[in-house]
């Protein structure tokens, strides 16, 4: 069997998310594993680095899975792409070793988070960005995100329930910028709890619009408790933007 | 009776063009008419620069209407926004000369035509951009955009059919920008006629491509026949970017 590993890009707002899941309809996964089983004939499941929840976007999600096919690398994405609705795309393809595994082997992701304040949303980027009528303290948001960095039981930043699994992760880095009236959230780690990104999103942002103490951070690690912490955000204000292997 | 000059914003993928027209449904003049006539409780017509076609984007569109009312102008946008769909918006809005009207008084107006050359079009922007597979010479565009600048009869160049009112207009400038994949066209005139953006960033992209001689600009002119030009580039392209009075 070859082992073929992509490049996808998808739209999430349509999708409940990327994993296939019993009798829920319309994910990403099985959106592929539909057109891989017309290209093989065969059931051929897809590997991605992570699942993705419902309505949140990858600019360069990875996955990978295994066939046999005389068909070669560029002739495999225009088939996938010609049968793929128009909001899930393949960037790239190359065939890899057949020990590589998208999931396993993974070192680190990145995700951003888009946040706009103004008046009122712009129709242009409506879909991917989450909009606030009032402009943060960046200064205060760079400066609470540093308490982040490193490794943390991050229970308190998550929507994990009680658990026997660790909650421990690593924060490589988290990078906020500017752009006119848009801020994006970049935060790179070796693996991200249910909802943590959102929830990290929703806790520095809290603290630049000062609806939050700027020392809450050190308080939700003392703690863990998840009530600490703050909102949840919208998930389509979310990307998976890179996988590094 | 106040005048309100508005700067406007549209994504027009599910609008049948700016224009109310007997019993078009899904005109956005008709859905901006509806929230006023709600607004006012009576009928309020609005007028915008000019119609934009099925299917075609506004970035900054500029409408006035009438109305007596006591609100403000801040309060008017919350109204307006409250009731729109997510893909129309008001940016700005302020009160001006009873005499203003957005399409007699307009000077000029800037539309873009976005192309993008890559193997599949991006999903985040598949919306408002055209796909083309092959990247064009943008040097022949440029240089081939330069004769169409100044006052000329642009028949040849538009879908109008047989007509007493005069095609003759003038384009004040043409700018052609490239970011990455994406090719940007921009022209600035003091008005077009019908498809006429569309046929001229046709045009100039086959030769671009290759498709269409580099002189064949003349030779329209000379002829002024329709069936010389490029083709009509599809609507989702194509913004209305500014007004200028």
């Amino acid at each position: 069997m070859k082992n073929y590993k992509m490049i996808i890009q998808y739209e999430g707002g349509r999708y409940n998310g990327w994993q296939r899941q019993g009798n829920t309809p319309n994910t990403i996964q099985e959106k592929f594993e539909n057109v891989l089983f017309r290209m093989t004939g065969q059931k051929t499941e897809i590997f991605a680095s992570g699942r993705t929840d419902a309505g949140v976007h990858a600019l360069a999600q990875t996955a990978n899975f295994k066939c046999n096919t005389d068909m070669s690398c560029d002739e495999i994405m225009s088939y996938i792409n010609r049968y793929l609705p128009e909001d899930i795309a393949v960037l790239s393809i190359e065939e890899v070793n057949e020990r590589f595994h998208s999931r396993l082997n993974a070192k680190s992701k990145t995700y951003e988070y888009s946040i706009c304040a103004v008046k009122k949303p712009d129709v242009f980027t409506r879909r991917t960005v989450y909009y606030i009528d009032k402009y943060p303290d960046i200064d205060k948001m760079r400066k609470a995100s540093q308490k982040l960095l490193g490794t943390h039981d991050f229970k308190g930043f998550s929507s994990v329930g009680k658990t026997k699994k660790s909650t421990v992760r690593t924060i490589n880095s988290i990078e906020i910028t500017e752009n006119g009236s848009y801020i994006n959230i970049r935060i790179n780690g070796n693996g991200f709890l249910y909802n943590m990104i959102r929830i990290i999103s929703g806790t520095i942002l809290e603290i630049g619009l000062g609806k939050a103490e700027d020392n809450c951070i050190d308080f939700i690690f003392k703690t863990n408790k998840r009530e600490y912490a703050g909102t949840t955000l919208p998930p389509k204000g979310l990307k998976l933007a890179e996988v590094l292997y």
